[in-house]
């Protein structure tokens, strides 16, 4: 969900690196398990390093920003190793995510469950192996939701550091898996669809574990004071809401073949977006609603309720809504006081911000 | 899986008492998520501390006997506190593999996806509801998933006791998921069943978190050596096994109103038991094939099939299995040598062994 963010190309190396790490230390102990499971980790392995390690990227780059001026760091090492937490954490919430709505792609490829699917059963029973891939997507989930929670409960910092790190991660997952429970209840018509329900949403699923988990784990591995952790706190959930609304806008408006999603899967599942909470108010409403979810929904029919949803000014008021979350991220990186974000932390954030017009996928 | 333990009524009121500490802790956080997601957090409450407690039960008895003859014990608390955590990732694995089958039921009794699917959907969308319940249980076995680590990595002992722990949690990790897919593979004809690998299966997914699980983390947190530990880790496999393979034998050739569970769920799912890897060496084998698995299958049909495995000797061959798995536990206890198991433990364990044969559910 987040675009492509400019950041030194061997911060990427020392990543890839660490995940590599995390998943060979484990490749003799899965063998023993067969053949079967061995595939399972290998595969987690790969597509979690084929992803564009976003969220680790910008822990370290905040975090080389906020120890720039000094000189040799024992805790570098630390940072890396979170990095490649909160990765693995990511990985784990999107293998849950895939399953619960039955996704087989990403990104244009198949994902874990899609792979898996291909194996050919010693037994002939229809269903068998569709069922045994999204098992292996559930418990790979598992298996890297466990991982990152052994990264930062080994994290070899100094004990008050490691208690904070262990609190914000167990803030993430009740966050997560509160925006994801939301998500679903509002697709699957069990919650009640309102604007501030939908934003809440929005900024639980994906803002807190991508933009503030990151930032915030940097400026504690840092040794950063609480009142800075709570600005970026504040800073990342405004760019990550801010994100996922132009995500949005891209899965109905942009151009599949660029964002390299399916195209129109919002509108096939029915997603309660913002974009879809202001088209209830509006003229054109039951015609969008008659076809709206359909799992089965022809490319014309989406560009038509897409046409409709244009035309009643939806892609306008979400447009309007990112303004008003970038005004808050310049709110907050102007405001001086005795927490002022460190001019190098604010150009990583300004990055974030400006590459968010550009954005198409 | 396992039966009634004779054990002090003082410490299942002290287990249950962490895990209510555990949930009400954050209580206030999940309500500021909503109603729903509170719900969710609420269930898995009363799920949880209605069960037997068994695992966090054997911990704390065999903790206790091997720090029987000492003074005040300030890791006491910690040990109860692990103890907890036990029965959370029993739970987080109970809940995934509920989803995983599709169980609404568990014990005669709705299960936490069985209770979800209660609710009055604001949209009509059949199917909604389920899809909904399952991800709650998706979501709750990761809320608890990660609880279970949270409570390992704040273990207040020392840090090399605390390293052992996390090394234990992440073997049971792995050889708990491992033993899952197994399990489903060959359900869903993935992997080729034969008695090697189903009993396998059978130790990785049960009695590696049920019974090693609770026992060295007792050993460890009482500061035993690494070679008593290596022994309870034998025995305690080997008694996983036979309650397993009991189990199984239960499932197919027991009471249902006693034992509580589906009747002759086994059979239906077609699970590949060493029942089934033994009946498939027989004559009747053609006949019992063709309605194994059967989804609809009648009791009448079920009861049929369950008199074929009898006819066949499936039942006497695990019969044996089982004594096997007892003979070896046996062997284990008497052992002498520089790591004799202390005689309270050996109670604990002799308990556990002669409640085997009278087990009924």
């Amino acid at each position: 969900m987040i675009g492509t963010v400019r950041t030194p190309p061997g911060l990427r190396v020392e990543v890839d690196r660490e995940l590599q790490t995390l998943f060979s230390r484990s490749a003799t102990v899965v063998e023993a398990y067969g053949s079967e499971f061995a595939r399972l980790w290998d595969l987690a392995s790969r597509h979690i390093r084929g992803g564009k390690l976003l969220r680790p990227l910008l822990l370290l780059e905040t975090y080389d920003a906020l120890r720039c001026s000094e000189g040799p760091d024992p805790l570098r090492t630390e940072a890396v190793r979170i990095a490649a937490a909160v990765e693995a954490l990511h990985y784990a919430f999107l293998l849950h995510d895939d399953v619960i709505d039955g996704d087989l792609f990403r990104r244009g490829r198949r994902n874990l469950v899609g792979e898996l699917m291909d194996v050919s059963p010693v037994q002939d029973w229809s269903g068998g192996t569709r069922h045994w891939a999204q098992t292996g997507g559930i418990l790979a989930g598992d298996l890297l939701l466990s991982c990152a929670h052994q990264l930062f409960a080994r994290a070899n910092v100094p004990a008050e550091r490691r208690a904070r790190l262990l609190d914000l991660l167990e803030h993430t997952v009740f966050e997560t898996t509160a925006g994801e429970f939301a998500d679903v209840g509002l697709s699957d018509g069990v919650i009640g669809s309102d604007l501030s329900t939908v934003l809440a949403m929005t900024g639980r699923k994906t803002a807190t574990y991508s933009f503030e988990l990151p930032l915030r784990a940097a400026v504690i591995l840092a040794g950063g004071s609480a009142g800075l952790e709570r600005r970026l706190r504040k800073a990342g959930w405004h760019l990550g809401v801010a994100y996922q609304l132009q995500d949005d806008l891209l899965s109905t408006f942009g151009d599949a073949d660029i964002h390299g999603k399916d195209a129109y899967s919002d509108l096939r599942e029915g997603k309660q977006t913002a974009i879809i909470c202001f088209a209830r108010m509006c003229r054109e409403w039951p015609r969008i609603e008659a076809e709206l979810g359909d799992r089965d929904l022809s490319i014309a029919a989406a560009r038509r309720i897409r046409d409709r949803l244009r035309e009643c000014g939806a892609e306008d008021f979400v447009q309007g809504l990112i303004r008003d979350q970038t005004t808050a991220v310049t709110d907050i990186l102007t405001q001086s006081g005795p927490e002022t974000i460190p001019a190098e932390v604010r150009g990583i954030l300004l990055t974030l911000h400006a590459h968010l017009d550009k954005r198409q996928s």
